[in-house]
């Protein structure tokens, strides 16, 4: 059997992530890695060897599909577009409001070089939004609720470690169980923001630094922090490195809807999550996406695509036929 | 816009299920009901139309998508295959081990007639299956968790009631709660089939019956109730029509998978049903497959397909531009 042969843009915990998961794909080999640093000064962890962005084109023949491992904020935007002008592309751009854009960036560039994309591939945007739109179709009389965590957002970690005085932090978002138990009971509340999580921050101060100040700026921090009932934890370094080194993560996506004549029967749809960590999860994701990408194509498939528009069997390493007999 | 034409062959709960369900889908309409029995003896609920089997043929033209509601055992393998000669169909047939030809019979048929067919669609048949393939697909180093209930089985209340001295029975399948905490809580143990499920029944006995001897020979009846610890309780006629008169069921499929270079990271996927009606939520499930019937018909698409080869996209009424928006 021919493998699929992968490439990986983007050596941080996203990449090393697909580096892994690719070890337990055996119909995939990890062909290179492509880096913006020195790429000597990158070493990877199976031996595979690592290149410069630059020396991408000459290597066409050697890759099937491109992962792109980079950040949304300022990575994929310009480098999802730009490699797929040579090869097949996916990516796990989460910037939910800029997708509109980004998607017609790469379906352009994807449509005028005849190559396939898939963006925004992992668990929200990717696994999550999937369940949002069957539980929609499914139930149209109904209600959706997305809750995240208990897990670690980079996003607001990195805000806090932006505040002077504040040397390191770890934030996690926390749904609020009574919430939980509610929409997971059959009922169908009005959440605010305040009552569906809560924010809980694990801080490392600067010795010296004022505490009340730093609690004070994380719990009104506009956008952040202002509109959710927040926990600040002063803790040391070493405990930080301890008890806060994982980046797990999850969630849960609901469908809570009405049938029968007059609404009498109602169901609730839960899909949830429970990850040790979260870029490996989202990894896994791409790999499988990008099996999909590699099979689509070879069916003369271009332009580009999200989850939704992936038939679930270019997913799986097994024929039409087996699946239809081992998992229907 | 114009609406998609549905037609039900068969108006037993499934049936009346999808006739509800489109009440809640703007985009669709029901065009006509289709039956074995006298058409006058049957009234829909809604007032559509019923027509005697043999008419469907001249309808042609009124109809886009015909959704057979009958049985798996006697109806579905000869009527999905022979409405599919001149209708795109969708039928939810759960014998799961005479899928493959079921399959074959479908896909003949609609090759050689250029309709689309879909077959075993719900939810186990159906979403279940999904997710256990998005699991493998996504998790390949994991264990696959498959639980059902609680809910009522009609297949275990049927065997039930052909017991000597049985009036009624319903039968309720019930995951056990220490299984399931496991798996939920990470741990991948190599379950039994007691250790998964008990089975709980509610027996209404004629009078004089001999009610040890009921309730042994259930217990020990091989495959049903054999292998599984069972309860009996003996109610009144009464009792059963007050408090067994629903139809609910649902379960979970786990996928729970390990990441990293020495598999030191796990993973939980849970995607769980808590339906008030069996029959309903299967009908809803129907209905949103029957929209992608018509799509990809339109599209040119012919042949037999199952839950896999549909990508989500075609299962929402707003367009993949919408959903991008506001679902991914």
């Amino acid at each position: 059997m021919k493998k699929i042969k992968i490439a990986i843009v983007g050596y941080g915990n996203l990449g090393k992530g697909v580096e892994n998961a690719i070890l337990h794909t055996p119909d995939m080999e990890l062909a290179a890695v492509f880096t913006r640093r020195d790429p000597m000064s990158v070493k990877t962890r199976t031996g595979v060897a690592v290149y410069s962005m630059d020396a991408i084109e000459s290597m066409k023949k050697d890759i099937d599909v491109v992962i792109l491992c980079g950040g949304s904020a300022n990575d994929l935007p310009w480098q999802t577009p730009m490699m797929a002008k040579h090869f097949c592309v996916i990516d796990s751009f989460d910037t939910h409001a800029k997708i509109p854009e980004h998607f017609a960036a790469v379906d352009a560039s994807c449509r005028e070089n005849g190559t396939l994309g898939i963006i925004s591939i992992g668990w929200d945007p990717g696994l999550f939004s999937l369940n949002r739109l069957l539980g929609q179709a499914i139930l149209p009389d109904g209600k959706d609720y997305t809750f995240w965590g208990k897990g670690v957002s980079q996003g607001h970690s990195d805000a806090i470690r932006r505040i002077t005085g504040v040397k390191d932090a770890r934030q996690y978002t926390i749904p609020v169980p009574e919430a939980l138990e509610a929409v997971r009971g059959g009922e169908t509340p009005d959440l605010s923001t305040r009552e569906k999580h809560t924010r809980e921050c694990f801080v490392v101060a600067e010795e010296g630094a004022d505490l009340a100040l730093i609690e004070k700026t994380i719990k009104e921090m506009p956008n952040y922090f202002a509109d959710y009932d927040t926990t600040v934890h002063f803790i040391s370094e070493e405990e930080l490195r301890r008890d806060h080194a994982g980046i797990p993560h999850g969630g849960m996506v609901f469908r809570s809807g009405r049938t029968g004549a007059n609404g009498e029967n109602s169901h609730i749809i839960e899909y949830r999550l429970q990850l040790d960590s979260n870029p490996e999860f989202t990894s896994s994701v791409l790999v499988a996406y990008a099996r999909a990408a590699y099979r689509l194509y070879n069916e003369g498939q271009i332009g580009c695509k999200t989850i939704f528009d992936i038939a679930p069997v270019y997913l799986h390493p097994e024929s039409a036929d087996e699946l239809r007999k081992k998992l229907l």
